[in-house]
């Protein structure tokens, strides 16, 4: 019986180290080997990270991942493997390097390049313009690279009416919410409609604004799942590929008869690999990790908590940082992030900061308090008041007859800003901040206060959802580990007497609605109004909206989880005087 | 004799004011209809004004541009217009439509779109297929939009091949350094080649990082200049084109009649605009502004401040502030942006901070005090040392037995900058920001202290051009309003004990260059090595930079005005492991 053995390299490489990607992609190789696959597949990029952004404008870059394409190349022994690179040929191509036996056979480049949401490509690379379809020992594969298969019309399509049995697929596709889900679909109808084997091989990790969520794939040619890796971990696919039936399958298709005799040639090349031997210790050779196993898809909640945990410990240890310190106010917000960040790095590495004003509730003390010791991380009590005072000793001649606004109310925000980067520069931990997505969209954050850390774990999590996040956090630890009152107790910045949020903002329920439908879905104003909103209410939410951009143009980074984060995502001016109504 | 009169309006629009912007195009025609000229054209985008970015995704934007074209439509009577606006197909286009009496004729889709740089074009449009060639009284015409201009093989070769004897490009394209001058050299080399009149009019105006120079041009088909629009100012420019030159030296080219033998005339269309009647009032009418007259171009120093001081009035104005306010230290980078400001918003608008501390020296008091003079701007004072005390003591247990240290000098600035953002908020004042070029690269600056503000003014001007600017300003103004001093003192941050930037910098003169090769050039370490530079000093310096990225991410927009700036110009990643040596 035909078959090919293959395995999906789900690696979480980092952005610009190429030393460590090609050692990284050298020891999945050797894994590989010892399971004694035909072929092992790496992500999309894989040698550079993806991203890469304006590295790729420098020459010496491109140099540098070439000479890791070589190192590489010089550690595939009887057997083929598929690695994302930058090529240089008459300009750059985002491309997939088919290397057997120490020998680069061909290359792939990218056809389909994404230009949207948070991609740039066109920006960097051309073009390709070839569909070759490889002979491997008895099996036919074609390669194409992340978008392109996105498009019925593109490449796989193609390959497969050109003969290919096996698609693979290498990508670096950005995870959101229920993305995992949408990709799956559109996979098992890319494997039925080209009667091929799919196999997508996703990276894994954090880069900036990104989490890569991993969940490869193998799906068949009737559609069914027989391989998924899982999501937010490295992990090594290792699955045998029938490959008879795709061939029968083939031969009784007369849809696909159609399409062949149709199908437009050029640009398709056929490429023997030169195959000497073909893996031998099959039989004894333990297969790694999750052979034929399909691994269980988180529950959605689950998924976001995962990803932000992900995107945290990467974004810290990626930039050289170990410790982190956040302001713990007692409310839900920073309970959030501390359940994470403690999940990500490590209770002995996260500390939490608890800075007191006049306005702060004894409610608010206890609550941080509870939380820090249920977390198991220290806590560090600098009260602001002193501080708040000697400010407005010297400014009370300037401010002298004004009433105390918003001036008075940032300023402790800022007080305690400041305290948080010196805790930062003192000891090098890094401070991450902990505003939700509500309040980042409508500008109820101050800058240079509350805003201010290297890092916005919570940045694209809406504050309804922070409620769920925290909620499935207590029920899935033995003991709950956010106290009871924070979830009960009304939101408030706590900046001036009896404030709450709801003195300036609608209700979160009411809220986060209106935010997803103008921000994530670009609905009109008469749209959001059909939905049922008041539209005075709606006017006023838009309008805050668009006047924070400014605001979010200083913000940190933070970790894309919805459909359209802030940052890259949605490229907003600040001059703007658009309004729709 | 055939001629033709255009006017090329150089307006300033307003990104998202759709309904001011279509008054200024009307006001535009008007003025254009007294000077009874045939033509009007307006520059790229000018109904949305550029760039709209993502405003370009919401269905109703587009709809609200169209209906406000067809406004526009209405004023324009027994003339042409060409106006930028956004136009929808099966797609989105940048689009250039020609009006004539209340019609529209016709409408021109870019070919060219630039994805490069500050420009995500693809992001949001389709390109475009057509070359149209109008017939107007007895002229013909070829549109076309910016970027389609660079391409020799583009459609003004297309459309000149196919009859056009004048050639009308419409901009909107970004200031930097010396691009005027670039930019007048292609289209001379494009007049003579194509053996056309080249009209090309320009955007003038700020939109947040970008600043537009006008500096409009017509040039005939001998490659002479024959009139330039003002830089930096609105203007309309009214121009008499003779075209039987045009026939008469094509005519006499036999390279262009081998050309258009071979042209592939797919795409070519020839319209005809359906003229009733011309102009009649032609000899009494007025030529406004600078008919065939052409502006003179400013000195480079001239240019870069004018940029600056141009960049600065449409930031605070656009996004409806009145006043400004910055901290003053009696340092150099200061008093540029206190004058820019004082030229850009009037000296009743600026208000300067002096923030002494115990490092504060007593020429930097007189200094900032005399500047202030000079400049007859109000001054602020107030102290920081009670409040920088006032942390000491809440910090002092957490601290205790360490030296001060980076914690202790951010410390200061952070204060400077929560003062400063207290007068903002108090008095609705947007904070300017003083920090170079060369700080800002190599993270010689404080996050939430320094840093902090709305605008940032010099942000990508190298210190040692800062000199040049003051020194430029001083001999340019009746009196000298950059104290001498100022000038000649070692700059220091004053934050410890007789501190010098070149403590931790090289000199500024050495720095700067390896700033614009790096950043600006993308030369490798071994090209700046051979530029003569030492070899370690670079690479700290490079580190230096890579290692900033996290601080300029956080910073506000400021003025492009170098090949290459921070922003959206140079998109690096935060995670980034990359090292080139």
């Amino acid at each position: 019986m035909r078959s090919l053995r293959i395995a999906l390299a789900q690696m979480n490489p980092t952005v610009g180290d190429l030393e460590g990607n090609v050692s990284k992609i050298i020891a999945y190789i050797k894994r590989a080997k010892s399971a004694a696959v035909d072929l092992v597949a790496f992500p999309e990029l894989a040698i550079t990270g993806y991203p890469p952004e304006d590295l790729l404008l420098k020459s010496q870059f491109i140099d540098d991942n070439l000479e890791s394409l070589n190192k590489i190349r010089e550690s595939v022994q009887d057997m083929a493997a598929i690695v994302g690179f930058v090529d240089r040929k008459d300009d750059i191509y985002n491309a997939a390097a088919l290397i057997y036996n120490k020998k680069i056979v061909d290359v792939y480049h990218k056809m389909y390049l994404p230009n949207y949401g948070v991609f740039d490509e066109y920006r960097y690379f051309q073009t390709g313009t070839r569909y070759p379809v490889y002979k491997l020992a008895d099996t036919r594969i074609g390669i194409n690279i992340c978008e392109d298969i996105w498009y019925p019309e593109g490449p796989s399509h193609i390959q497969s009416l050109a003969g290919a049995e096996v698609i693979i697929n290498i990508n670096a596709s950005p995870y959101h919410i229920g993305k995992g889900k949408f990709r799956e679909t559109m996979l098992t109808a890319r494997a039925s409609d080209t009667i091929s084997v799919l196999a997508y091989v996703n990276m894994v990790g954090g880069q900036d604004e990104l989490v890569f969520d991993g969940q490869s794939l193998v799906i068949d040619q009737d559609g069914t799942l027989i391989a998924r890796g899982k999501q937010f971990e490295e992990d090594l696919v290792v699955v045998d590929l029938n490959l008879e039936s795709v061939m029968m399958k083939r031969l009784h298709s007369p849809r696909r008869r159609q399409e062949v005799i149709k199908l437009d040639k050029s640009g398709v090349e056929k490429i023997t690999v030169p195959v000497e031997k073909r893996p031998s210790k099959r039989k004894s050779a333990p297969l790694i990790s999750s052979p034929l196993k399909v691994s269980a898809i988180l529950g959605p909640l689950e998924e976001v908590y995962k990803a932000l945990v992900l995107g945290t410990s990467d974004y810290v240890t990626k930039n050289g940082f170990k410790n982190v310190v956040m302001g713990l106010s007692g409310g839900i917000d920073s309970a959030l992030v501390a359940a994470i960040a403690v999940d990500a790095l490590g209770k002995e590495n996260v500390r939490g900061l608890f800075m007191p004003s006049q306005y702060t509730s004894k409610d608010s003390k206890e609550d941080a308090y509870a939380l820090a010791a249920n977390l198991g991380i220290r806590m560090i009590e600098v009260p602001i008041d002193s501080v708040f005072q000697s400010y407005a000793a010297i400014l009370q001649e300037e401010f002298r007859g004004l009433k105390p606004d918003v001036a008075e109310e940032n300023l402790q925000a800022r007080i305690r800003g400041n305290i948080l980067m010196a805790f930062s520069n003192k000891f090098g931990w890094l401070v991450l901040t902990t505003g939700n997505k509500s309040e980042m969209s409508v500008g109820y954050a101050t800058l240079y206060g509350d805003m201010a850390g290297g890092f916005a774990v919570i940045k694209d999590i809406p504050k309804t959802m922070v409620y769920e996040l925290c909620t499935w956090k207590n029920s899935n630890t033995a003991a709950a580990v956010i106290p009871e009152r924070i979830f009960t107790k009304e939101p408030s910045a706590e900046l001036k007497p009896n404030q709450k949020d709801s003195d300036t903002l609608p209700p979160y329920p009411l809220l986060d609605p209106i935010l997803k439908a103008y921000i994530e879905e670009d609905r009109s104003f008469e749209e959001i109004v059909s939905l049922d909103y008041d539209a005075k209410g709606i006017e006023k939410v838009v309008r805050m909206i668009d006047k924070s951009e400014y605001k979010r143009r200083q913000s940190p980074p933070g970790i894309k989880i919805t459909q359209r984060a802030f940052g890259r995502d949605r490229r907003f001016p600040i001059t703007n005087k658009y309004r729709e109504f």
